[in-house]
């Protein structure tokens, strides 16, 4: 848990949009380049049961981020031809049809690495005399509040079967540009319109 | 970030209660002996402003806490000396009297170099031939909800300024009881009572 | 190409088959214990364009594999979840609906690593100072024969554009049954019927 | 089999001619120099049973090679002399009389370890207290297919007793010349003349 | 205990004074640059019984020091806030109210780990597979004297139980600057006004 | 600075008491065994000018120490048969006839270099292209006390020219003999008789 | 040439026989078990125009050889099918019709490696970086005299180009032998019958 | 036996002529400088009875070495004062009065180490823990053939008790010319004179 | 004994002399930059009883010394003010009052160390774990005669209890320099004025 | 020089007497197991012109050494061949006809090594590439006198042209058997029947 108040790696990973462009996505340079605070999250895998929820949570939510000056990605380790295929699957399929914010097909897991998120585990096989990787190589849930600087100010990881609640990172969003305009720090529980 | 879904460290740390005793508390051990759930919330200093407004918050909701079978610690790496003297503190005085979970005192920093949320970097002196330490080598304001096995099923740590909010840990104690009651999925936004 | 004549390797993969069941499929016991020859070829991805042509024509000479004790096997990087989408997919759409085989999903790539067939280079990047592959991390078109004692008496790899052509892979299985059944060697252009 | 999509050796290698000169030869140079395609074919060694029969048929395809702008090259690790004797030795006595294509004769086996081929493994001797090779040092019978730029686009790699088919070559040749004019890729089965 | 006769290290640590303010404080500079000798002593804790005593004495000796030239600084590994929560309690409730020279709040140990004067030691963790810091890491009650140049010329170590002697103290600094200034070495039990 | 706490080294060293005998001395045995406390003092060389008056002080307080439980013994680098010439030397003359307490002769250094306490420096000798070190390689003036467990409680040591305080030695035993009867700590200036 | 008056090597090689069969040879074993002496031979390559005189010669002197107890083995680093074809020339084609000892066949030069008699050099590659060898990696022309103990009493090499001579190889057997019967060195020029 | 066709060593040894000068002699411009073949041969000690047969023979054969371009030098592992000690001995009192060639005395044993022909081995002692040399570290009866670029075209070695037959390397040296002037190479058995 | 024939180790020692002053003494310089020879002789320990017999009879000696261009240095590992306190010790006390060359005082032993005299070995000591000296660490009575170039011509050790034979050492001086001015060589028990 | 006071080496190294018998003579067991000291003297070569009068000298004084139950042994590093023939050298013609005891012949070095005594150096050879010994690999004049239970009293090595005092050596047996009779250490210049 090391990259909270450091800079966010800065490398380009290939993203799918919704209109089916595979082109090339810097995190970092997102926030840095465009002055905008990013909202990155990751999820296991496509054509899963709980992610799409998410997926489309985050999409309803979209408008109350762009009004906080955040963009939001979404992340995952199958390539952009899977994800087109999924933004194409309609929602009452399982799909993700509606998404229009990119998503990362971290297929190399460059950034998954980087960011220590995959629930993997070295095992010793002794018929082949060597180690192994245990499970499916893929992330966890995990989510990165990015400040307009490239800093990163939240980082959280959820277990996997347990969702995201999207109204949290809206609330740390609100708080954190707080104390960006006032310089006063936020207390407990603090909200935005409520007393500090 | 590795620590969602493994074993969290069982290490015996100082700890101070409210009446004044310095014992041994194992973090593990009280979630896994006890069977029960554990917060534990990291704070960077006693006697400082943002952080007596979270730990009153922890105290003020101790009771849902214990409704979810789910215990409260505080932890810092001040000695339990100075823990003992701001539980002596009004509140006024920017104080914590009047809470009664117990708070580690990791002086030695022993659980927190484990955890990896100490904010420090080392930075070589050219007059001393020899690398030092940057900043007061204390804590981010780092959380970690762990299960009655002791597994760690959520982990989040915020940049320095910004608060807690404590109903995001009740929400996301009362989703990971779901998933352990019904072997259901909890999908984004999710809270007890409303529809999952 | 240091595998021909050796035994293939000894590993469990996820599989996905046409019911969607994820089950652990090892190519080598396959072989072995089910007393087959096999045929293993990789793809390098799901839900792409030339791929689908090359799965549709193993389908479709799938009772002349299995006229020569011959088991067909799919393999590409990706998960067990998208092989099912895919397989989910009509024909007409770009899937392989009708496709009966089971496909690997080396998702952790520990075959496709033991076999060096992943289309991956390392390159140095000096904002990160690290290696970060180049690429998507895929598989080249690569297959494999072999006996029913597991070991592989042909390999081959194409270059990403070429399909395969399976009466080749038809007529090199005869030659080598020929081989097994009467000890005479295989001249070039060898096919069954005509004179050796 | 990681040399396809990547460029062949530049090494010299004695050959030999049917005029019986010895002289260098490098593969690659003569794909790039000369602007071809080459198909390079090994095979274990002279003077034996299966070998020759491959050697005329890829004699009597040479001009169909030639149309597709393709030079053929044999190869094993005979020295130049000895391919010269067995060039002088009629077909009917198991020579390959009237073969005009140049053979390599890589008898230091400098590009046979290159392109790791060689059928051989070290075992350990306990008289000797050292490592000695098992077999006779000799390749398999591997194929390698390069374009004008010396580029490997297909690699094969058959155990010994299982003669090639020199159509499948041609085939694959004209696939990837395909590609290369049209820009399309080949499905599987694809056939000059037939649909693509 | 190597540094008497050499340099006293030269580095940065964080003090509180009495005003509250916490600042940056190089002892080595404060003697060389301000032309003065410094007593440094170390404490335990912050909040703790015999630590006050010693800290009072050393303020009611104040202008004893002060005529000898002598600038007198205290240090602990707590943090500048508790500190100066230690330095608004009164003296009755345990506290160090009325001290007016700064106080290092060491909280990184640099300068306590380069003088080798923390009580504290390595213990494997058979549970965690790793080396664990036994005690609190905090000093052991430490003094030196250091002359204009910035050179140790008196270093000693108390165990924790037995407080400092302040008039031992001035006796030395008496001594020194003796030979300093007459060139005479001291005998034993020297003392200013008696005869050496 | 790190044997405060800890057990003094049990070695054997010779030593030269005022009969003449050369015999062996284990200080941490001198304790342990026969349960007496220790004073061990260092100084640096037989035949100088400060060093007779402290070693005259040590023996004019003998009987203070015998007193208090406390042995007394000396210790420098040289040789038994330059300690007995020296005890052999009037007083008058330099000498320190009349001494009776025993006084280590360390001439292989072996204890001074456990307790790092020579004054000696490593230099670069570009003629011998080797180190060589800097000074007589003799001991600074350096002070232990030991309790009947053979664990130092003080450790101190001055700069070459100043002489030692005989009845701060005797304040610091009375001030631990004080704690270890009455489980009382001692605050600063402390001493015997005086209101703790 | 540290091999005189050791042991030779105990190893298989590979030989042909003028009867066309490839059978296991070990030279030490040929010496030690059947109680003979060996000359074995080595000799660049098969068919080339030196080297039959060389075979011939051998050929022609057998019987003098035999009366002395000695077997003949020639070695080159052909393959036992090589040594077949050129058996089965005819003398006045360059062929080695009529010899009937047997030839190693030192394919993989597991026996020359050991021998240190391969005419090559690693050369460095600036393309490949990486080393090559220089040469065809064939044995130059060396000679070994074993006794009936296997113990190697003459080696010699000569350069390419000079043939050896068959009548000094039997001077030395004769010397050799003689000193074994009669415990007698010979002196320079000694031969059987003339005067010692 | 890596020498024959490379350079023979460079480097000055001391030698004994006759008249009983001691002097630098260097084989290798002994050859390319004065444009002569040399014959070097090495005998194991001065004072024993084979070898003077050796160097008388190869004394009486100088002027048939002479006219052949060839210089003959002997060498042994003795001093310079030996050879000339044995010089003044004579014949038959086994000394080899009426050599006129030098003698090198390789009494450091820097060319015969290069030539690895020392007959030596290393066991280990118990009693010194070390390893020690067996026998008496003696050549070898070793022979070069150099020509007059200093390349060795021959090189021989025989066990102890053999003698040398000086015909041979004549014979050797009349081949190796012949080669040199007439560009053809010498059959088996070839002598000068005889068709080749 | 690696030191005969080689250059004196040039290296400053303090060193005393009859009048009291310690200074540095370079013995190598002493030879070649006074042009003088140099016998220095070692002594275990100043204040013994075999040691002032050596220092007298060198004193004695001092005439026939000087005759002969010859410097004398006394040596042993004490300080300086041991030195000087035995030299004011008279001759019937064990003193050495009256010699009048200087005497190292080598407390560092940084030349008794190249020199290699020390009479010292290293013992493993449990209780420690780690390595002590055993013994005093004082020299052998070793002798080194130095020519005027600063090059040794004789080094002899004595067991401890063997006194020196001074007529010895004006023996092998003589000798050396009627080689050094006749180029005679002095063969065995060569006197001056005797025949060689 | 670390041997005095030390067990000589155990090893056996061939030796020559005066019978012409080459044995293996081991010295530590010569004086051990016949409980007699030891002279052991080293030269540099045989069939030089200062040896052999120390060689003579030895001789002569044989009854003396013998009286003092002392065993004279002489060695270099020639043969034991080389040894007897100048033992069969008249004294008039520079040999050593009429020695009686013993002679090493240390050919392989063994021994000389270590004891050190080799005057060789090594030098780097740029056309060489290694390095290569300096001089002749000859030793020192080094004398060692050994007592009855193999440990060495004495050692001295001369350089090369000053020969030895044969009266010195006696002297030092005498008073070496003086302290082992009589306890008494010998001061300097004592000799047998003088006052001590």
């Amino acid at each position: 848990m090391a990259i909270v108040g450091r800079q966010f790696p800065s490398i380009d990973v290939d993203a799918m949009n919704e209109m089916g462009d595979t082109f090339k996505l810097n995190v970092f340079e997102e926030a840095k380049n465009k002055n905008k605070k990013v909202l990155l999250f990751w999820y296991p895998k496509d054509f899963t049961f709980v992610c799409p929820t998410e997926l489309h949570a985050f999409q309803a939510a979209l408008e109350e981020f762009e009004k906080r000056n955040t963009v939001v990605i979404g992340a995952s380790c199958d390539t952009p031809e899977v994800h087109f295929a999924w933004l194409n699957t309609a929602k009452d399929d399982g799909g993700i049809e509606g998404v229009t914010y990119p998503i990362l097909a971290d297929s190399n897991r460059n950034l998954a690495n980087m960011l220590d998120i995959l629930d993997v585990e070295q095992e010793y096989n002794d018929d082949l005399e060597g180690y192994i990787l245990k499970g499916d190589n893929v992330t966890f849930r995990a989510t990165y509040l990015i400040d307009e600087e490239g800093t990163v100010f939240h980082e959280g990881v959820n277990h996997m079967p347990v969702g995201r609640n999207v109204n949290e990172f809206l609330r740390m969003i609100d708080a954190y540009t707080h104390v960006q305009k006032n310089g006063e720090v936020c207390p407990a529980n603090w909200e935005e319109g409520k007393d500090a």
